[in-house]
């Protein structure tokens, strides 16, 4: 399984689920800055299980150890390795899950490629628990972002079939700031109850739901990419869908925008002082792979967690037979929630790469 | 801008709209490969513009001449740089489009981004015309991909609000063959008449639709990819992003995915035989980033053609003064049936670097 | 500072001398391979520092822990996080390092680029210390390479003007292995005792001495390898020049193979048997970039230690003045003994990652 | 065969001496270069065969044609093809390479590889011809870096045994623009007849012979580089080394640095006025991988050219038997003096790659 990512920032990361640790290094960073600890850690609890009974009960403090590229709290353009220790680490056995493949997961997958010998116990590396590393290098691409006045945010888009309104043209940062204040972030403030609901009946069910989070990238200015493979969209686009359970990516209106004529998809420009804007950003801030200085929006759809405790059909890779399996243990009824974090932070890793 | 792409496979993507040529070099080619240009050109001619009414009428042969890495048409191994040339090169004053920012275009990023300096006739290097070396590259990697089995082929999957059905979980071969004898390649075999008012609507009103496109690869063993960055979505989303005017990528069921329970989302296995299927296809067969041997299924979504010859609100940037524009020249008032087969070409490229 | 490196296998190397922990992440590692623990640590230690007067008396125990990556010793295809803790960690005081350049270090290019922000201490990411990490690494993969015969031995090839033999044409695995148990393994036997005096001579002197290393791959088969960018010479030689204080590298006979007439340099070919051969191995089993199935030799020139005790000028970065600076502490006065094994395991990391 | 290199500047090459053409395309030129035509047609011809009997009396103009990417003389930010018709192609019968493979060459190890489908006519796409697209190419990076006042020069370092001497610590730009007047570039005048008799004398014996090129860039600011693998030497090393022929790569003093004491070697600092320099430059003008501020000076060792007249030993890999040939045709006594703009060229390349 490959570690790396990144050309001008560079991450590896690496850890199982109920391994040692798991971690990142993060390598190109630039030297002095200081990082803000209490930011990274709100961050960190953002995307931390056991928070409410929306998400597994599993007890993880996520707590990070800087192992080195700091000194005094400051970074000194050395790679920086951040280190989570496992603590609730269930010495259940695994090996029916070496046996029954679960469907929706990487399991059968992953024992193909690599003939059985990856670690199964909580999902291995595949686990979505590898994802609070990554919030911990995007939340430190955060601040080095912020220094240039880039802020990112995002709100849960949908929870099933239950929708918020999307991001208006206008968005700005007291938008997100406010986003960022709510346990659950939506634009309608009435919405997630409903949405709540539906999460709490898929539990109920012993079943899961999906949803959509839509992100906003604001104030990097006009010019940022290039056409072809050297895209704004080439660039985020495979760290998004590097999230476990993403299954569609989309720019601006995403798939809305097919059903527009153009003269209603097009964004008009128009001089505001000396500024530049567009009426509508339907493009959601990009055209021929490059920023036009409007709100960078995307969205991406997270399909229902696919561990859920119901009975499920399956095949044993074994016996060669077929089978049925129960998944026992804490899953999340919904990840959308959690993702919120882990989005943005993708999106800012991506950015900062960017811009070199 | 970058020209560069890939790992096992390369790309080096060049040439404007209105410039001598435009060309592609594939660098790590197997050599042996026994090229069948007759193939090639027929999914140059997929692609070419000037072929009825629903696209522009714009004349180009794109006439592909190899100029390294083939003797008696079989690949050496060494390099193959294909060119095309521009023969249809209108003479006509490009002035206005170096100061009026057409909308939905790339002009007024790469204004910013090139200063000024960036050939703006026709687009320069960001027209939709560099797709054209891409569908030569494409295909000299489908005959690769021949020789391991895997076939890729690729449906409208809807024209503004109209649709065609999807895939099913049994796609097969000949599903692609039948695909691929239809001058309009759509499952239902009435909708596209449907799908033809609804772009000479746009046509006669000035306008222009967009769409999806719905693509299948078959055939690829479990067991391809990587969870994380290194996974099939991973690979194939920036490629996909890079055709222009895609707003959107989604693997299986995509954004429908999200409105699903978990119960209904998993594919469940079960062996037919001696082989491991899955009972429906909706993670597009993809879990944890691997392939899982069932079908990859993949969508893009399209906007409407931005060259519109509706009057538009825009920007004048060398007055600073806002004003419209009337886009006068050929346009194609839905490019989605000529993307089919660039699509097909991106995925091909993609999967062949996979398989290294 | 960039961490990551490789294609098909990938590293990221983090830590400093005086901090945590060193440590390296490696991705892309095949599932399966049951790690030789006693050969790793057997490795570990021919560069571990403290073994005799000839090498820093700094004692580390440079015990790797493994994080991530294997389970029960066997890999599984994940990421293989390994640590060293730093154990022996002076408190002294650095902050004159913080001011007066080290001549020959990179203390003075270091303080221009990170402003001041680097780890000054014991070098911080720059020390010779990062190469222990490596070492483990490259152990890692030589039990890959072995699997498909491919072995790797170096020797001293000189110390300062004391030259050893160079490698025959028929260097064979049993050379390696001999050269493998001898503590300061050269050629000829007699040799090192003559070496040493001039080690125990700069010793005295408060001084230190370089050398070079010749390194033979064998069994590397014919046809590794392209021409140009991705060649093996290209391959391997950013691994070998990021040996700190290497100065040099050269294939097969080097630079004397300038002295040489055609006639003499040209390698002929002849079959033994069915076998390709050469008579002579002046360029070091490549030609044209690729492999020929003969042994790949190659040489590294490792210039003196700059940590020397004598009196040196040099100049204060906050006074702006010129002055005299003494390194006090532990310093290798040869340090070519023990960067043998770091040689060997770079060369191994690049062929593994040329054969993928 | 491999084509692309390069992150910010990047590469594709293609083409073989015998085919079509060679040419280059170059991505992320940045916009509103005016090229020096001029410039670059004398740096092609300082490359170009046929000028004396030093040199193969194959004739060709290497005349460049720009494909794409630039518009009324200037770079649009577009890649940038350039193009080599070849014009002086031998219809001579080339069978006899396809079976017998020339010593010190590639043919043997691209049989291999390519399974005899690589084009053996004048060496296909591994022929020293393919380093005229390279000095476009890094006559363009020159052009670029000249604007922040950073130039390359090089010079014969020896020519077999006979050695010019090398540059001293304060080689400035006017001795390297004295020695782009010279046809033949030493710093000693005297030294070159010695180096033409040497030549002569191959020649006449229908010989070869090989030499060195020392090269020096001036005014690359302190700061640049990186420890490890992304030092200046991990990122010149290996351009140097895809130059056909080069055996050893060696910075400052290079292999001579490991015959002096560290009190020797070690380049002590001293302010000069503001500026800080060193009194010796053994080390090349890196430390730690990182430029220190002192002319950058590295030096290459090229092998006697292989083609030789005279009868040689060899194998036929068709009939499997040991055979002798004798290659007729035009070659190069010595490819010393040519490869000059060939080195300069990869360095600017290097250099421009790395500052970004």
């Amino acid at each position: 399984m490959s570690a790396n990512w990144g050309t001008n920032i560079e991450l590896s990361l690496f850890g199982e689920s109920h391994g040692k640790a798991i971690g990142i290094v993060i390598g190109n960073l630039p030297a002095g800055i200081k990082l803000d600890m209490d930011e990274i850690n709100r961050n960190m609890k953002r995307r931390a299980p056991g928070q409410n009974k929306m998400s597994t009960p599993r007890k993880e403090k996520d707590e990070v150890e800087i192992m080195s590229g700091i000194l005094a709290g400051v970074t000194t353009g050395a790679p920086l390795c951040a280190m989570i220790y496992n603590s609730d680490q269930h010495s259940k056995d695994y090996s029916l899950l070496k046996e029954c493949m679960r469907p929706g997961h990487s399991d059968y997958p992953a024992y193909i490629k690599y003939q059985g010998f990856n670690d199964v116990r909580g999902g291995g590396h595949f686990s979505g628990r590898l994802t609070a590393p990554i919030v911990f290098a995007g939340s430190v691409a955060r601040q080095i972002l912020k220094q240039k006045g880039i802020v990112i945010g995002a709100h849960i888009q949908s929870i099933k079939d239950i929708e918020d309104k999307r991001f208006g043209v206008n968005i700005n940062e007291s938008d997100l700031e406010e986003l960022l204040q709510k346990p659950y972030p939506t634009i309608d403030d009435d919405i997630f109850s409903t949405m709540q609901s539906v999460i709490e009946e898929a539990r109920m069910n012993q079943d899961s739901a999906g949803g959509k989070i839509e992100c906003a990238i604001l104030n990097v200015p006009a010019g940022l990419g290039n056409p072809f493979f050297d895209s704004i969209e080439a660039h985020l686009s495979p760290l998004l869908f590097s999230i476990p359970a993403v299954k569609s990516v989309s720019f601006g209106l995403g798939e809305d925008i097919t059903k527009l004529y153009g003269h209603e998809a097009n964004d008009s420009y128009y001089f505001e002082g000396d500024q530049v804007k567009t009426k509508t950003n339907n493009n959601g801030g990009i055209t021929g792979g490059i920023s036009n200085g409007m709100p960078i929006i995307f969205s991406v759809g997270i399909k229902p967690t696919p561990s859920i405790s119901q009975t499920q059909q399956t095949i044993n890779v074994k016996t060669h037979e077929n089978t049925t399996l129960q998944i026992t243990g804490r899953h999340d009824p919904c990840i959308v929630p959690r993702a919120i974090v882990v989005v943005e932070s993708m999106a800012a890793l991506g950015i900062l790469d960017m811009i070199g």
